[in-house]
């Protein structure tokens, strides 16, 4: 096994000081207080031995990396059939463009911009009783994580703000692949995306997607390997909106970011890795997060390709 | 190590007489003469074993696989570079589109859509003395293999009717994104896409990609290893155009298609495969390639994913 | 004078039994149960004169062309500094697409399309003290017609069902070009488009763009007559979303139409012309007003070209 | 009659000396050799006076304004059919834009972008024996005046750097709208485009839009009267790329633009008016020369709405 704690810790500190020409991502208020000397990493094996190094137990907003458990969610209860009303293809667009959407009829290019989450959303809302609850319920039970929960703040804070999303969602209902209620299914959206998690706790839940054998502390399996491999693929090749190309090419791991800052990458039957530093490069994803990443894979040689 | 051959027999004989409802490739003239029955699978393994069911000795056009050979050699004499002249994101367009390219201020997004093989080529004109002979000696010095030609017919017949590749070049021009001749680069564009190869030849031409220890029969390295994994990086975001996503999602593998019918796909560290089967479905990928890679992986559980 | 009954007379008796192969619209519920037999026709010439045929004196829902009356209040008020926040050019695209929005950064291309209409009735509100109230009363100030009103249930039916809309005016928002709350600028933008008129109250309530030197009953101006010659510019240019270029090829005159199947046309010194007819090509035209119009202006050789 | 020379000096007088911030035109490098300072205008009624100041006897590349000249003759020979080729919509993008050919599937917007001209030029090819002596002697027995030629050095210049011209005529040919060789066609367009004329020459040679009942020196009509009210309406709908409607709005004339810095407008049934000055705005129409027009139209009131 690698010495993953040596490894982290030399990138942390040759990384720590260095100028961070990113932006915090301010569009949501909220996010914006955020301190942007935060920087933390975890690790977690598949044999989930756990290496950490910075701010890698604080809490943060996960935002869209919450759209795997989103996805995960649905593609359990949905099976196959998803796919009618979602695409897995890289869309080449930032990740809440509108333009695509007129072309394709409504049908977003991939779960993982703004437009697919929405879907994923609202066919959630049409399987679950109470979806703010067994969502997260279901989060809790991959992880045994009883601490994981929305920041009602931060769900508050986009939906005052998020004036593009309520665009996508009824834009998507005007082409009927919407079917619940828009407000509700927002107000589902904006609480996935509050979700708060650290770097440890966010290296651990996605272990499912890492282990062939996973299952969580129930016994229960999360996805068949086929759906967890399919996941990772969509991660590979839409995980980073405009830039998932650049990500497979520097990193070479299936990841997702979010506009909090965080960055999860798998790597299958190793480990699961989460980089958190808020500042966002000009495509909104952090700019530390991959410069990290990109040094592990290759310190480590263990890109995927 | 797998019983490959049993299980390329397998499918095989299932795929061999299924309706096929893709359609062989008429654009380009010389390239609606092929029977549609032809169908040819081989896997080379890392350690050069090979196994070979169907039409898998006979030759055929490339065509676009032959994007592989031309980015390698490009990224061998230019280095990082060559990523000012393209870029590394896939699409979302079909493979001829000339939409992007407006926005992009004609940077083309990836090397394996015709846009960016073209920047390729240019690149490559002002590299080499003689550039379709010195093309042409790269590859036969990869595979040790004299016998690999152009097809003069093949490429006087694009040449005749590729309309669309002569807009694409006269209008990346037009951003001085060519900086050679256009007929000079359209014209070694054309030999590149008329290269000849069986599946056999394919999947052994390819080992530099899987093997990161790769050397040709005189000892020298085609590409660094983390040359090597980028370009399978991009193989599998971009490989498929705008089915990218699709390949990776059902297959798992990096690849890339041509619309003769050729598909090559690498397991980084296992093998090499490639099939060929003429009828492509809509988007321009071999309907019967693309469905026996997906049961291939599947059988023998060898996503990267 | 020409002699304006028996024409109109001569071109209704020779359309009304045509062959229609438009189709009523019925994305807006109310509108889909309006009779497709209905077809009339007035013109009002600019000594006030009036001659219809037909369903001339029936009320229908004006819909797209009450934007003209929109834009119309709002130049008034707001003067030359109305084109900061939208533009005068012809889109090339339907009347509710999204795609340009994005490029021009959320500026529409002008006050004709429904995202133009929605800027217009935003600033509309940041002017008027009871906007529904306020309109109502201009629009019956310019044609002495107290008889004037908004439908609530046609206003209502395209509430439950303007998805479109309310994506269009989120997007927009979202580029901060509305600058009061979304749910009441469209709340009064569904009004609006909601306002029922007859043919008849068209051709007169539009003279003020006839006629340089129109007062109203009470003897005020409405535009000058510098606006009024720019208000029927862009009518000319934008007035048929992508079918304008054909309306003014084919009947070369300034108009506007609404999908109640309304088409309004100016002649500048001469007259104002109305057709009704429910039925609506692709375009989104009235099929049988459009055909008339043309008929109309050969017949009376009255194109402004 | 108006004192049309007296106007035309008062606002030569007031626009000869302000700040223009226009550039001339230097993609191609032979126009870029012209000085900045040119200013000419001409006006020619309908009962053949003739009023001009400043350069209005010098020649200049007319560029396209020729293309109504090209339109002219297409529809002579072709009637309504040239339509199934070209459509009469504004493009809503600029002159040399690729975008909209691909979803249009090859069939230009309008005659007056390049895409359409090129179409238009390629009509004219299969019906001309000798297309440039022929479609000169045209242009010649409309004006009398034999003194018109083209510049063999710009044509050249235009050749040599026409790249974006030469992608559209191929893009164009690839959707099989296109039925000629790609050369002659451009060879013939970059004639056309070449032509070169004074303000005076020009505001005689388009008297024909003008005057219903034009008759050239041999007694021939041009177009018919419906015909000419049309070409004036694609003027005034798409003479100006994608400043087409802020044309119609501060001018109020059909009109068309060309990158030599002239523009000619027309006035129905009252006169034709010419002006030249080099510098272009950033939608690479004459900077004074809309300028120049929209005072003359706000002076003479002979906007045509």
């Amino acid at each position: 096994m690698e010495n993953y704690q040596r490894i982290i810790e030399e990138i942390y500190s040759d990384l720590k000081s260095i100028e961070d020409t990113g932006k915090v991502a301010n569009y949501i208020p909220e996010l914006g207080s955020i301190s942007a000397d935060n920087f933390g990493i975890n690790i977690t094996t598949i044999d989930t031995k756990s290496f950490g190094i910075g701010n890698y137990k604080d809490k943060f907003s996960i935002q869209s990396i919450s759209k795997i458990l989103c996805l995960t969610l649905a593609y359990k209860l949905e099976g196959e059939k998803l796919w009618e009303r979602i695409d897995v293809e890289p869309s080449g667009n930032p990740f809440n463009s509108l333009l695509q959407l007129e072309s394709d009829c409504g049908k977003p290019r991939n779960p993982f911009i703004n437009a697919g989450a929405i879907v994923v959303c609202d066919i959630l809302i049409s399987h679950l009783k109470s979806p703010k609850e067994n969502f997260l319920s279901f989060c809790r039970d991959i992880s045994n994580n009883t601490t994981l929960h929305y920041s009602e703040k931060v769900a508050k804070s986009e939906k005052k703000t998020g004036f593009r999303n309520v665009a996508l969602c009824n834009f998507i209902k005007s082409f009927d692949n919407i079917k619940n209620n828009v407000d509700e299914v927002l107000d589902f959206y904006f609480h996935i995306c509050s979700l708060e998690m650290s770097c440890k706790e966010l290296s651990q839940i996605f272990l499912f997607l890492t282990d062939d054998n996973f299952r969580n502390h129930k016994g229960d399996r999360i996805l068949t390997m086929a759906q967890a491999k399919r996941v990772n693929a969509i991660m590979l090749t839409c995980g980073f909106y405009d830039e998932s190309g650049e990500f497979a090419f520097r990193v070479g791991l299936p990841g997702k970011s979010g506009v909090g800052g965080g960055i999860v990458a798998i790597h299958p039957d190793k480990y699961c890795i989460a980089v958190w530093s808020p500042k966002l490069n000009k495509k909104g994803n952090s700019y530390k997060g991959m410069l990290f990443l990109e040094k592990f894979t290759t310190k480590t040689a263990s890109s995927i390709f």
